[in-house]
């Protein structure tokens, strides 16, 4: 069974680097089931979540992970956990945000994101 | 199959209000192979995982969720990310914090705590 400590890091380095310049990019790691919640609004679907992903109010957004923590799911499922900030281009302020995945295998010894949860943390 | 947002909530209120008062209180919400990561430090089981939460450096505290999202997982699992904010008696500053559950349903159509992750959000 993979590490989910080394395949959660390494999905992030993958995730993050794509929804830094380019978020339709993200497109494989979603499925018809995938679920994402974005500040509260519900998307399925992987056509439905790159959308939102890609028609967010920046382009280029660099992003810093504070804490990430990882947990082995059930049926090789694999749970990450991260907090960190959000500085898109031209912005001054960096957003915090808190974020969390989870992963399942998938027949060709890859992951999807099954779940995605994301929220700003304001003030 | 049970509904996600409502045994969710209703997992919160049970959650949170041992959690305020007595969270040796919390033992029957986890079985030997659940997990926690609080703070970074990873614990496993019932027993290792209720000595980290009762030994906390206050005893009341007051659990302000600020938001609460739910999503169903596989197998019948529900996924819950809190944030929000922990006010320790005696303590003026409230503790931000986020948090996520893994939630999966048992034999006996109650639910146990697969997965506990919890940071606070400093800054």
């Amino acid at each position: 069974m993979a590490d989910p400590e080394a395949v959660g890091r390494a999905f992030l380095d993958y995730f993050y680097g794509l929804f830094a310049t380019n978020r339709a990019g993200l497109a494989s790691l979603y499925q018809d089931s995938s679920l994402l919640t974005f500040e509260g609004a519900k998307f399925q679907g992987q056509q439905n979540i790159i959308q939102k992903l890609s028609t967010m109010p920046f382009q280029k957004v660099a992003v810093q992970r504070d804490t990430v923590d990882i947990q082995p799911s059930i049926s090789g499922g694999i749970l990450i956990f991260v907090t960190g900030k959000l500085m898109p281009e031209g912005e001054v302020q960096p957003l915090k945000f808190s974020q969390t995945f989870h992963l399942m295998p998938t027949p060709s010894n890859s992951f999807v994101v099954t779940n995605d949860l994301f929220r700003l943390n304001y003030g």
